[in-house]
């Protein structure tokens, strides 16, 4: 292994390497913290020449490279626990131009999203996806995971603001896909291949991504609603009535831990279930809509109570406490399920899911919460303080197969935002068919006929 | 050959396959005429099974398929002149089934745009994308050209309305894509691949559309405009100041012929160039913005000319000014170019491609026309009565391929949204590298390992 790293050193003499123990261990591993992190060196290019010279000597060497943004993956995808070369993008973090007439912000692939929406947000537009991990995740990391967030619901995913990609596939060659265009029908749309595919079809180094014109003027409401059903039921209603921006659902348990960590008790008693809803609010028939829809809610039951932010800093104050839940939970060790369904599917799905880990999780804290617009919960169990690391996962994964079955019989995905990384893996067939996985095992021998780029990742 | 369809009678005995020369003929050109239809069959499946026996026995007699839609395309992608089976959807047309929560119709791939959109709007929903083949062309070969249309501005192309596929791969295999879902990251977005492959790597048989709400009420104003750059000015202008549904642009030389057709010229004098520009128009204030953004143009000389449609019919009358214009270049065999460009990159380009033009055509009368907002403009060299069809074709490919330079220079599109086929063959490198024909070709033998899907389109 030394004498290819020095191979390494001799071919990009400029290259910046890590090979600290310590250094290691930080760009090893992401926010899943369930593997030990044991790359064998830290690559830091500054140039798409670099990662391409990188590319190239891993080929010759036949060594495994992850692709690294920054790290705050939830199904380990930039883990790197096996002596392979970490190939992070820190280093190329910045604006490469802005275009007003294409409103168009090209970017290296190592920067950070809360920088592309302020330099969007500079030119008077904005760069629409969004969620809580901003100020540390890279615009490349959410192009690999096809990134979703709070504002899907209005917006889509990353993959809707992705005009232009430029890769370097695992057999080292640089590719510029679609080069920014709005049309552009000539075969095979290799960008949309790249798009969620985790690092395993090369690495993206350059992004060209679509802004568009700020938000209207927003209101936020938070509502508290006595279950599934009136979740869905406040959702279909406020959907037909208002202009959506975002609907996001939590449970009072999620409440219960971010109102432990500061925050203000938003109603007098506690409710079953909460809503931060954000609408567009252009005009005073907006407000009256809003109200007369909360109205309706009441009268036909899927609202329990109802408050409207008065300022900005209240409207703030009630988004903290669903943006909060993540980070109140993070001592809990959490077991992070991330599954989508069709909308349609969720009330069955729902009632069928809430017994099933009623019955097997009777021993543990689970919270829900998550983007039902979406069809995308997150399913949260806590570890106990007193139980090991080790056998609470075991009985996560027991629990999460059974969830999986049930997923498939409603036609919905193990991961609807996070990816499938080593995470997910073991639960992939169900959401794809062996015939599909065989499929993309295909088509990263295409790409990466060394199995280089990020092996072991999403399927073996 | 016989013993060959012979075993196709045997294996699916109820499948309708049509073998008389007429509709052979029928069956085997599109809207191209360039190429002699020489299909050996034509095969009318009814069920997904069907198709899927189709494949197989397709792969055991080492037979090409070429999957057929409305047959409006204009790349010759379903052109069959080599003894292929074409197989037509036309009998898998209906809508499968309609979910009001989730805003999907699930349709078979061989239903005609326009039904699609009725069946939207019958539900109180719209299917944005439009055109003006709608009545003939299939949702099937709308997704195998990822079509754009005259609503792209605002509502994006095919790809963003499918939420799932059923495809029928070259290698025989049923894969149910993505289904329905909003979010789904679990591994390679093959969905997305299918969209645009033009069938040669499956036959799309289901689909799962997403619909939208109503648009607002519109209104519908015509720009008269001295030149090319008043026409990227206008388009900045309005943009900015209006919620543009469409922005559509053509020329003297297009309103002429259009007018032969019938029709009221819309100004007292000629122009050099039209806008038909169609804009929310939900209160007073929208319009007075029209209205400022108009006398803004004339002021700083982008506009010479306008006019707002006084009633719904009149507004249908501007409209026809535009969509009138395919049909009446009909008889003159138009050679088409669907070229696209970043919006930016079009001033540069328009000069030098005019002047191209200019220099190389100047026997020949170019109709130019497009979606100014999305970079895509058509440019069609009309053939003079007298001059045969061959000496046309190859002078139209000698420019072509000097046009086909200038847009590699300019980071363009050969092709916007009629998709390579066999017109645009010869001229994908430029557009695409050579790179990356050969990560679609690899891509093509994982999914159609015999060849035997659409073969020679695209690429060979």
């Amino acid at each position: 292994m030394d004498a290819a790293l020095d191979a390494l050193r001799d071919a990009l003499p400029d290259l910046r390497l890590l090979t600290d123990a310590s250094e290691l261990e930080h760009y090893g591993r992401d926010w899943t913290r369930r593997w030990t992190p044991a790359p064998c060196a830290i690559a830091l290019p500054a140039s798409v020449d670099e990662v391409v010279g990188i590319v190239h000597w891993a080929r010759e060497h036949q060594i495994a490279l992850v692709p690294s943004g920054g790290r705050t993956g939830l199904s380990g995808g930039a883990v790197a626990a096996n002596g392979e070369v970490v190939i992070s993008l820190e280093r190329m973090n910045k604006v490469l131009a802005f275009d007003p007439v294409d409103r168009m912000l090209t970017v290296q692939a190592g920067i950070p999203l809360q920088l592309v929406q302020e330099a969007a947000c500079a030119q008077g537009l904005q760069y629409p996806v969004d969620f809580a991990a901003r100020g540390s995740c890279s615009i490349g990391g959410n192009i690999a995971t096809n990134a979703g967030g709070i504002r899907v619901l209005r917006y889509g995913n990353t993959r809707e603001w992705i005009a232009g990609l430029t890769v370097v596939t695992g057999a080292g060659e640089v590719l510029h896909l679609n080069k920014g265009l709005v049309k552009n029908s000539s075969g095979y749309d290799l960008r949309q291949l790249i798009i969620g595919a985790e690092g395993t079809l090369g690495i993206v180094v350059e992004a060209m991504l679509k802004l568009t014109a700020p938000p209207p003027p927003t209101q936020v409401m938070l509502l508290a609603l006595p279950d599934f059903d009136a979740v869905l039921s406040a959702f279909s209603a406020l959907r037909d009535g208002l202009r959506l921006e975002a609907f996001e659902f939590f449970t009072d348990v999620a409440l219960k831990h971010v109102l432990a960590h500061g925050g203000q008790q938003p109603f007098d008693e506690d409710h079953p279930f909460y809503a931060v809803v954000e609408y567009a609010h252009e005009s005073e028939a907006d407000e009256v809509a809003a109200l007369s829809l909360f109205e309706q809610g009441l009268e036909s039951g899927w609202a329990l109570d109802g408050v409207i932010a008065g300022s900005d800093a209240q409207a703030a104050q009630l988004w903290r406490l669903r943006e909060g839940i993540t980070e109140s939970l993070a001592r809990y060790t959490p077991y992070k399920n991330d599954v989508a369904l069709r909308i349609s599917a969720l009330p069955a799905f729902l009632h069928e899911a809430e017994r099933l880990i009623a019955e097997e999780y009777p021993q543990f804290e689970v919270v829900w919460f998550g983007h039902i617009g979406d069809g995308n919960l997150h399913i949260n169990v806590l570890k106990p303080d007193d139980l090991p690391q080790a056998d609470f996962l075991r009985d996560c994964e027991r629990v999460t197969k059974l969830l999986a079955g049930l997923l498939a019989r409603h036609g919905g995905s193990i991961s609807a935002e996070h990816g499938i990384g080593l995470v997910k893996k073991p639960y992939l067939i169900g959401t794809r068919t062996a015939e599909e996985v065989a499929v993309m095992q295909g088509i990263k021998r295409v790409l990466d006929p060394d199995d280089i780029m990020n092996p072991g990742k999403i399927f073996d």
